[in-house]
């Protein structure tokens, strides 16, 4: 990762280290960071994204559909040929772009062209606010849009990508919430207190595929020393957290049946505010359980 | 399924039909049945049931084993080949046994060797009251029993196919319970009444697959208008419900966030007694949900 | 309770005998029973009922100002007195209005005083689907009506009186349900199965004190003999139910904390609806219950 | 309150004024203070109250019978006369053994009556500790006891008392944990968030009787800005937490009868640990709630 820079240092600095330090926040665009070096000194990092948008936005039309049609196809042979920034090669790995197979590779390829063709510029989704089920789910709802809308939605996410960038690169003031928080916490209430020691796990649902994200044991109070996810936004799709409750009572030489009643419970949810704080807990004994989204 | 005969019948016809009528209930044993057909009447099928067996249990160790060692090999080559008996064919086929990989094949013909040298005789188990998951999980466990252990395992599962076989053939009083039930109920917690319409799907767990056994929608009590399962053992084992509950609420016209934060509920339990009644109730709203093993 | 007459023989006897046997079914108006006579023979005794409120909505207004006037007041001196019909004295006494103390009767009087002055009738309910907190809710609410609208509440209660009368006195096809139930069920989560044994009551509350209603105990099933309250219509109010949870646990010897972190568990809840079902359960382990409107 | 003394300043000052500051920690017996002085420094305060109930304990038994004599009778005449130590006036009143009627006094007159003729000393409790409902609970147990039983339960009243008294008195390092927490949290599953915005009430029960400690209203994440109790050792009692869900959901505008199915509700919990966290969650829709011993 690039070395962050105080917002203080870009509010002072000549205009050419500036742009050079910004250039790439709007993909292939270095006109913008140009366009807002005058606008300084910013008192927030939000205000500074706010004026990089808004250089944008005050251009004229074709000038914006440059900026769209700058972003690569996602999942597109550029991306397969390693023929894009590294930003976006890093944001199109989030979502395991880089991993399709053959068959959902030509999908992509066909959803772009596709749209491409309806809408004149590639599809543009912020992929490190989406899985990949969620960016398939997307891609086919937005091809239904109208061009006003579609333009519309193309910029928000824009919008998120280079807020993405900014938080990325730039420390100071009035910094962006970019991240969102998933935790869980988890009572016996057979005993009536923390479960500790269950063991959690934490999967990604991509089509009818599940990837394990993460696995922890929950410590004295019932909750995971981290939360399962943290530091970044919560990527919009299906989870899947599985708790060990039939070893947990078997370990306390609890009558649950034999197999018992409840031994891996999932939970499945999703989620659909990447800067949000998900708190999924879970109440069980040997023979119920239930979950809610806490807070 | 063969016609099935009257206790009063069988109370009264010559000894002959007696011991035709039930000459498999024991596997290749006709003999057990011809002798008590002097120890008529039976009150109950119950009661004929217990004589049954009593006749084998009197007799030498021997003609126990003989009993024992007259049971196919589970999954094994004469059950390939077909040269089964037709009872036997069919709980066999109950879970699953008929349509192994040959990869599991192997591992029931290893499993059969290593049995049947430590004990004497083929490894016997009622197989419709259990799911394939089940059988192994018992095969390796009762693997490891001392012989005297595993002797009285052996004649308890006798003692389930007998019974599951007499109450197939035998009419009349004193039907012992032989079958379960699987029920579910789904309340909807943000109308405060029963969720009517809701798509529920059961599978089967075995290993990593998922077999589908069921599917269903809510009545306008919120429930289904069949039992998951009735009318037969509950096969021991792991299992999923699948609640459409994000559908549900779809339907309704309630914000649930996008993705929903809950779309398909799984509830995953075990089935340990095949006899029992499993209900497994949903109380959820778009936002939480809990189920219990209610009666 | 007077003897019950078949709606066959209603339909079939004079009209003189069916006017006597139906003449108090309207307060005081035995003119309507007369009316109706000559519109038999009635399929259902909900369509007897429809007549006789259809005699009633087709004569002129003064007539049916009569019919509202002729209605005693509520807990008023002639039914302190006993100067009302025998029909009027029990529905009074099911809502305890024959139990006021001097204050409430005083309560009353200003009341019904306000009322009659407002709208030229007397305030009318039908008493036995109401507690009595519910009777000066609703007395306090309808006298802010203006006329027409409690003009039409006036004749909905005198729906629901005559309808309880009707049923009480005619038997056959077609009775109007007129009662609802009010049922329980505990489980106990801790041990997975139905709580047996657990001491239950029911209190309806007034104002700031409570009436015991019922006792029960739960059988095998976790479930109580008979509803808490059935065979009548639910009167609207505020009940509380009391679970003996702590004994429960105690009783099974489980570790709950001392005192036990829950012994007695109220669940306060309101009727609504008269002729419904309410299923309030508790699902409870020591250190955890939930409830919820039922079905 | 009287000012506190830093352990520091304890452990370097003359004896004198040492045991000038902590010679009525133990009620009327200045020894013990005495005693411990030459024992000094204390690394913490927990090991200076160790040190002065080793005084006692290492004393002759007449020595420790004389400190339990020292004890003003609960809610004696003594007490009511104001002729106690300032402290024990204090700790008697939290229990509100300063507002008994005629009745309560005589009976704990009797008690006090039985208890000294038994045992040779006064009841003693860390009234502190206790609800006025759990000392009249734990007066008759403890009348009960065996006399080498009662001695040890007296001393570690005394143990409870003294502990309290030098937490107070005594900051420093290693101060006991004296105090504990009940708190809650109010979760609207309708909404899928905190409930902002409700009423709760605290009340303590005594008998029939309830007195009311607190009031609250959640804030935008469902929590009262401060404990229900905090700062304090939990008396040990039952409690009921009431809460406006029928308001809550009024006020949001969502259908829930009428009147609502819950309107008020009360969670009745007992508190056995007065140095614990009791954490009291409620998640409630219009039709069902749950509580649990949270964490």
């Amino acid at each position: 990762m690039a070395a962050v820079i105080r917002l203080s240092d870009l509010n002072r600095c000549g205009a050419a280290d500036f742009a050079a330090a910004l250039g790439d926040v709007l993909e292939r665009a270095p006109w913008v960071a140009e366009a807002v070096a005058s606008k300084r000194p910013f008192a927030t990092v939000s205000e500074l994204h706010a004026a990089m948008l808004a250089a944008v936005r005050a251009g004229p039309r074709e000038d914006q559909l440059a900026v769209l049609r700058q972003h690569p196809d996602l999942a597109g042979t550029a991306a397969r040929a390693g023929a894009v920034t590294e930003d976006s090669r890093r944001e199109q790995a989030s979502a395991r772009l880089n991993t399709l197979s053959d068959e959902e590779f030509a999908r992509f390829h066909r959803l772009n062209g596709a749209y491409k063709e309806k809408f004149g510029f590639p599809f543009i989704i912020c992929a490190r606010r989406h899985t990949l089920d969620s960016i398939l789910a997307q891609f086919e709802r937005r091809l239904r849009n109208d061009p006003a809308r579609e333009f519309a939605a193309a910029f928000q996410e824009v919008f998120y990508i280079t807020r993405l960038r900014l938080a990325a690169k730039v420390s100071g003031e009035g910094l962006p919430q970019v991240n969102g928080r998933l935790t869980t916490h988890v009572l016996d209430m057979h005993l009536g207190r923390p479960a500790a020691g269950m063991a959690i796990e934490l999967y990604e649902l991509a089509g009818e595929r599940y990837f394990r994200l993460a696995t922890a044991v929950t410590n004295e109070d019932g909750r995971t020393d981290q939360p399962l996810i943290s530091n970044q936004p919560l990527p919009i799709g299906r989870y899947e957290l599985r708790f060990g409750v039939g070893d947990h009572f078997r370990s306390r030489g609890i009558e649950q049946g034999d197999p018992p009643f409840l031994d891996v419970v999932p939970l499945r949810i999703s989620i659909a505010e990447p800067e949000g704080h998900y708190h999924v807990p879970l109440l069980c004994t040997p023979w119920s359980y239930s979950t809610y989204r806490g807070s």
